[in-house]
């Protein structure tokens, strides 16, 4: 299977009311596989549309994968286009209509009239379980020579090498989506990857825009196979290293090389590889350590608490932080002496550092760090623009104070949370035992 | 113009790396409008592919918004592409070249030679400015009998009474896309609209799910102008009013009377419409009541503060929030008697009500709230289940607890949204004066 596409179903889509993040997370389980996705589309509840959008992906993409419009009512139309698409026609499948009616009686209920319907699935194709949710799929391949020969793809479509198609559905709601992937469609489709495959590893990078990135690895990105690519994202900067070979293992082993040398020269501005997040990380480097940290935020207004928490198993190195947004509780709470936030102000090194201190000082962690600035869009001045924060950390071994400037163009969303990123990074950085500049 | 469709253009979508939420962004910008969106399609940095979605979106939409590909990178290739599909060619704008020259001017830097490309654009289009990043883009009226002839779309292209398609083209960055869609695309847009136009009001509901919510509204949902549907989102559910007529405020007109009935009927359970926010609702009721309130959080990590202050103005109700994560924590600051700890546990609405009176207590706000619960996948039990969570709630008017039980299904992650959605409507229901049962 050399190529991919992905076709959301679903108006709700079209008319904005929902983000679908199920093609980006085919996609990223594409990528990983080492097959090239090409397109993905949305179409809304439309049986014309529907069927022409499944045409056109079967006649130019090996494999096609649908997500939506799986469900019980009339607006769910994903099979019957699928049978009308390619000449067939939908059968009562009594298997799945029996484990249809185990899933409800789970439940505690009788499987309701309308629910019939997803028991119904296109005459030579294959079933997909799910074993979440009521909506099983199908895996279909299709011969693509029979499609042309029957006049229901253009005679013009030119594809690889291959024969067949083989279009995939999963259902709309994310984590049906997730766990049918991994149960039931992963273990076919390893099987099926024939020929050339890739496998890349993402470097996750903070401190280094990505100018600077693909200057300091120009020589890397010119690079045939392994290929070496900069990716910006919100506050960080991803290097992915892909190589193609006929099996996984051999393009692992033209990825490793690359990846160590990077490693090694990134040093600390490399915090991770594919899906580790930085407050993952950062969570695993304290309980490494045996640290626990303790947070005094005014301007990210619990943003950084919430992301550490995010990570289960936090409660080892979380036991009490502090959101101080009047000067008042910066005072009663975190002893920030007044005469710093009458002189300086709130919003100064001083006072950060100091927020630090009371928040290690009130919670008895190990370190302390304080998080204070302004996060607009209202409340700038000349002297201190929106975007302008302070970060102080504190501990047995340092006392730091960071000065971050996030221009004053940036939404309120985007300062604070590039300034819960620069927070995390600079405990990451404290437990590694790097000095920043 | 009746129809249009997005086209995303970048290989890291295709990748998984990002999340489109730009084509979110114009789906429900379009929606509004009333102009019917029947396609997203997202494409990578490849010419040849890039061309054929161009040519087949002109040749069935009545508008087409491409959105990346604008950057100064050799892989950005939006304009070139489009010169091509469309047979054109592109020169050198002198005047966003002196546009560009001031945009770096102000950052401090003199322009890249790199970012030169940025000024082209091809023969025969207009500029759509761009105010918040150095990548302008173009508005440009096809006329798609010509492109038939010269067959740069296929002569079968079918489209409705519009002779002419017109294409757009934003940045990919969401904010800069966002300030260019509002400052510079809107205006044009508006005026372009004829015929039939659609007005639509969103009712968003909490506290109901969507079967009970179609229920109650079932009579409504037959209509045909204005028509009624209802969506679930992540926690709310909300129902759709929208109406077709000759003009916009015709179809206003149809959608009101709707409106207020629902708005009568649904009382409490609808907390706002269209793009209001359950913390922005709960931010104006707590200024209108001049109250303030302070939170006292467990499971959901400082999510619930983050949320009251995504919003921008929050530092008149908020001015200290506790995360208490530990046991320790919860009886230093707050005052949780130890044997609540140790009999009903820190999970029981007990301890819910002793942390918000303890939050109370001391910021000296008005309002406390306490959320405690199991957010897993870890730390449950036969007794205590994953998903189960106290809230309590604290005021001079009332001392409330609420148990809720998420589902020992459901990700950390939906588990901590849902939370804090429900911590949000304890408050909003308080300050309104409603009594839950």
């Amino acid at each position: 299977m050399k190529s991919a596409e992905i076709i959301a179903i679903g108006t709700e889509i079209l008319l904005g009311q929902i983000t679908d993040t199920n093609s980006q997370f085919v996609s990223e389980e594409l990528a990983r596989l080492g097959i090239n996705c090409f397109y993905h589309t949305t179409v809304g509840d439309n049986p014309e549309r529907i069927i022409e959008t499944l045409r056109t992906a079967v006649s130019r993409s090996d494999l096609v994968i649908t997500t939506g419009g799986l469900g019980p009512t009339a607006d769910d139309l994903t099979m019957e286009c699928i049978a009308r698409a390619f000449g067939s026609e939908l059968f009562l499948d009594e298997e799945i209509l029996g484990q249809l009616e185990l899933f409800f009686q789970s439940r505690g209920y009788p499987m309701p009239e309308t629910n019939k319907k997803q028991a119904a699935r296109p005459v030579g194709s294959q079933t997909l379980p799910n074993n979440r949710g009521s909506a099983p799929g199908i895996i279909w391949a299709l011969d693509r020579e029979s499609l042309k020969a029957k006049k229901l793809i253009s005679s013009d479509a030119v594809y690889g090498s291959s024969a067949t198609s083989t279009i995939v559905t999963f259902p709309g709601v994310p984590h049906e989506l997730k766990h049918m992937w991994s149960d039931s469609f992963l273990p076919f489709l390893v099987e099926k990857i024939e020929g050339d495959t890739i496998y890349s590893v993402e470097l996750k990078h903070i401190g280094i825009g990505e100018s600077s990135l693909a200057e300091k690895y120009a020589y890397l990105l010119e690079g045939k196979n392994p290929t070496v690519a900069p990716y910006a994202g919100r506050g960080e900067c991803r290097l992915r290293v892909t190589a193609k070979a006929k099996t996984k293992e051999e393009a692992a082993k033209l990825v490793e090389p690359v990846v160590a040398e990077i490693s090694q020269k990134s040093a600390h501005l490399l915090y991770g590889k594919n899906r580790e997040t930085l407050e993952a990380v950062v969570g695993e480097l304290l309980v490494k350590s045996g640290k626990s940290v303790s947070l005094a935020e005014s301007c990210t207004g619990g943003l950084v608490s919430k992301r550490l928490t995010d990570v289960s198993g936090s409660s080892q190195y979380i036991g009490l932080n502090f959101v101080t947004y009047s000067n008042q509780a910066k005072m009663q709470e975190l002893e920030v002496p007044e005469d710093i936030l009458e002189g300086e102000g709130a919003v100064s090194a001083a006072c950060a550092i100091a927020m630090a201190k009371g928040a290690r000082k009130r919670s008895g962690a190990d370190i302390g760090l304080g998080v204070t600035g302004i996060a607009g869009p209202d409340g700038g001045s000349d002297d201190k623009p929106v975007g302008l924060v302070y970060l102080g950390l504190d501990s047995d071994k340092a006392s730091l104070t960071k000065e971050l400037k996030l221009g004053n163009k940036s939404t309120r969303s985007e300062i604070r949370y590039r300034t819960s990123n620069e927070s995390l990074n600079m405990i990451r950085l404290h437990l590694l035992g790097v000095e920043e500049n």
